[in-house]
């Protein structure tokens, strides 16, 4: 025990400190140096029935122009005190585009890659190359790159997008520039970066790597291809594939990991763990999700949150496709990613019943 | 101008998004995208007689033990609404060991390194290599390292800490343990790995490229050599090196750079400017830094924040050497660095002074 | 002028050093450090009709079997006095296998690439996986992968193969084991490592960079792509692909470049040397090739040898693919790679007449 | 047993074969791809005593002039059917340089290093940065850079240099250009590549990894003081350390590895084999290594080349370093490398005499 000069000499101390701009490490180690990580982020999931139907009515009654830019609803994770992110690392959102609609071009310091759930006829130009969006098409814009949206068809187009903007703003490096055109030129053929850079181990002659991938539009079918390839060989009930830069073999961007999981009725995964967020879009299928002893149940179209280190389970109702979005190039850079498989199942504690 | 029903509409509109955990980019792209970085970190500046004068109280004050681990003064930036850290990547401390006192051993997933300011005698063990730490001395103990330090010499020992933790908090992958003894055990000579990784120029026959610096002490002797070498090439008024994983000649940690610029009094350097923050340590020589037009005249031991973007000049009264901590890996890694220079020097608006 | 007594201990020196297995530099210098490469490899070309000639009457006279291990012929290159090698860094080959016949399984320090010319039925077991070999497929062996060769078809097959021994030869790095059962098991679904690692853009999640590439099997339409996309770019009169380890986006293998580059009929491109050598096949198509001022004509099927740091144009008759390997991977990352373009079309000064 | 008529046909087509610059592979397929390699290289040691004395007369009778451009004796490797080489892989010599004598200024595509053996005084200045050399001493002269020597002394002064020209040639990319000058102009204080780039783990801010080193001398000291780190940790009986390129930790050559191994009077070395020719000199002590069965005793300036694959083992009869330049790197960048250690010392089977 302490005695009371003492007492009064700390309290002198603690209260200098922090006239002084400073704290002491002492009394809140614990907090700053936890045992294992303590996300603040929530396992959540958004049904896609409220998506589209609050993502059609933001089609009727917003317009897309600039300053706006976009016409996006950005999933808002509960744990995230008000703040518009699904994890603390990535940004994002259901993104909606009307026929004959425009989203005007810009470039910025967030990378991004964008998804497609429904609808056709949207192209996206980037840097003057135009890709062409369908249904489970992945589209990258990378760090700085110019990039418009335009919808040519004759209905509305959903897509998800994932942003690392969380991230550029959490280092103060966002930076953000509006094309001096509503829309970029468009300079050569449709989707030639994917016919040049996405060819199935070739390269033009004299590429050397970069850290942005060269190749912006990765095609549904190719990713199925691969994914049914290693069914063959595995077996399941879970196989996993990620999107990469050619150039290099590493992933698309060197912030966001893009991945596709197909999962086949043949029981749970592997309860496992690792650190860093993951954001899950159904691409297709049904099942559920079991996140730290918690049930969610998910269709097409649905959007859920695992963060870092949680334990999970999958399990498939019919052969299902996970598209996912993750921070794990960022872990892997740092030196920070760790992962593990448990030997047992979870036990069920809830059913997470979304609103 | 929208009509009254509309205008319902939409509030209905937020609100149901709001209920449904998502919100609108539209109303806040400025805030999410912004055209240029804007740190709510603040550049600051702590003098060292404050510092060391209340480092001294909680030397008496305060006993180092398991649970508080360590008796540190953490930086807490202004800007950043109270959080104990430098910068919002960046944790800064000042380390305060008595003689005979013992900093008991863990490890965690926090990189840090550790520059010593005053006095002689302590060395830090990392996984089971002692290191001693003389002034200007730089220890670094990488993520995951188990580390302690002891005093045993005769004088009270401080030094600055920089850790990477916030960066490895926001990504939810910080863990701690804490060494089941007290200290490790002293395995090999001191400095060993100063001396088989710290050659100039040789390594170990069959060394390969690792992530986490194996080198864990560099001489300040080594440091001032190479700035000598430099100034003879350039002239001055600034040079600038840095401190590097010998395995492959990038930064000793992935998540934190450590600088050392020498200052010589030939005028001011070049306006300039980066992503990314740095923590600058006076290790010797006194002259002013002129940060976002506001003058910071520092001294030797001083500690000063510049935050990312901000424009920067040095100037020095006499040869002087700064110290710096930045999170510049980390920024290069993910394609997110950005530097450049201004022509025109900035005029000053303010002097800081502070407390 | 020396004299007489200078010019004996000259002599004798010169004895006296050939005695004690040293030579003079000063007497050589040039000859071991000349200006510019000086191949002894000449520029050649060997006809498809004599080609497939010669194979038809060895598949005729010649069993494949366990010793002998495979029928096939080596381009001899006259310039390399009788050693059977195309370039002093590649040996190169034609391959024949009648229908129903299996070559016997091995492994080797030799990479190889295998790249097929006509027929079908025939496929390469490597490493357990049984890959389809097609017209205008290739097919890579890597260093120490067991490979074996059936023909399950009903026609001969003919194919080139082209290997890096020379170059393990000269480096003393060879090795050879034969499998002990005369052909593989085959281990997985055909083709399967095209189909899970031949995506476009898609690697298994975890993929780690290696050496050497895990992809076995090219496909000939995949390379048909990519060339009309940067046709479609790029306008002619050539374009040019690499056949890349996916894993890295570097070469296929370390020791030997493949490349396909198709020559459409609108005008010669630019005459261009570079160090290092390629054997050309061509696939498709008629033209000519100047090579050092010697006119080269081609058809399809013939095979010819471009020397380090010839100058060289090519001009097509009609839309031609020429398949080549080459050793610039070696020179690459020996840091021996130099490449330019020349201003001037070259004069003929004669033509390839071929035996 | 075949026929006459069969006999005839194959007498045939083994003529129309070779008449047509093809050989078959079935009858010389064991020489072609051997089980193990079988350099034709010899182990060979060359006496210090014989080397200095025919320098010195060489000093004598020859002058450093352009055109022959060195006074140097190349070692001819006895199995290499006189070509002036001490391996296929590696040039040698020892060069011999009077006092107030220059080697004059040129630069070739062969990459090179030179280690002192005898005397001071003399200095290389590499593209325009003067490196003092002094007896243990290594000098790097990277492909395509400038280098001349002059001895500023008064007395003459010996070195090995050891040149990857016999690659360079197999790869026919060796070039060579003269400078303007007999010697180049010096642009920056002695030796400051080496203060610069060769301080103890700091490197320029800003430095990125290059494929040739940026430093060109390592002081032997540097050296001696992490072989005596190494042997502190591992007791010996041999330690061994390679000379890096500090900007990327690789070798300072990407054809050349440098290696300098100490080895104390405590046994012999494990019996040792890997791929790659390695040439050793004496720098201090006196043992004996056996290679092959045959025993090689060694003393100080004694240079002794081990082929690719020989099984090897060291003695030291006092503390000794043994400097070695070998083809390492090269066999690592294609995927060649191999090494094992073996159980069982050899028996010794014979005793090198050497002349």
């Amino acid at each position: 025990m302490i005695d009371i000069e003492t007492q009064q000499e700390l309290a002198t101390l603690y209260s200098d400190l922090a006239a002084n701009d400073l704290q002491p490490l002492w009394t809140q180690a614990k907090e700053l140096v936890p045992f294992i990580p303590k996300p603040a982020t929530l396992p959540w999931l958004w049904r896609w029935q409220r998506l589209s139907e609050l993502a059609n009515r933001a089609g009727e009654l917003i317009t897309v122009e600039r300053g706006g830019e976009r016409r996006v609803l950005l999933f808002s994770n509960p744990g995230l005190n008000g703040r518009p992110f699904a994890t603390p690392t990535m940004m994002a959102t259901i993104q909606y585009l009307n026929p004959q609609e425009k989203a005007p071009a810009h470039r910025h310091a967030a990378g991004a890659i964008r998804f497609v759930l429904q609808g056709d006829g949207v192209s996206t130009t980037v840097n003057g190359d135009a890709c062409e969006m369908h249904p489970g098409d992945l589209i990258v814009t990378p760090n700085w790159t110019w990039h418009d949206h335009t919808n040519a068809g004759t209905e509305p187009v959903i897509w998800f997008d994932g942003l690392d903007d969380p991230t550029g703003l959490a280092l103060d490096a966002i930076f953000f520039e509006p094309h001096v055109d509503y829309t970029q030129q468009i300079e050569r053929p449709f989707n030639v970066t994917t016919r040049t850079y996405g060819g199935r181990g070739v390269l033009p002659l004299g590429t050397v790597p970069t850290l942005q991938t060269p190749l912006y539009l990765y095609h549904r079918q190719d990713v199925d291809e691969a994914l049914n390839a290693l069914l063959e060989v595995s077996g399941g009930p879970m196989v996993s594939v990620q999107y990469i830069n050619p150039t290099s073999g590493r992933s698309a961007l060197p912030t966001l990991g893009c991945e596709m999981h197909r999962i086949v009725p043949s029981g749970a995964t592997k309860p496992y763990r690792k650190t860093g967020n993951s954001i899950f879009v159904v691409y297709e299928g049904s099942g559920y999700t079991v996140i730290n002893g918690q049930r969610f149940a998910w269709h097409k179209g649905d959007v859920f949150v695992v963060p870092s280190w949680a334990i999970v389970e999958h399990q498939a109702h019919q052969v299902s496709d996970l598209f996912a979005v993750t921070d794990r190039p960022i872990l892997a850079a740092l030196g920070l990613f760790r992962e593990t498989t448990l030997d047992q199942p979870q036990q069920i504690i809830g059913h997470f019943a979304p609103k």
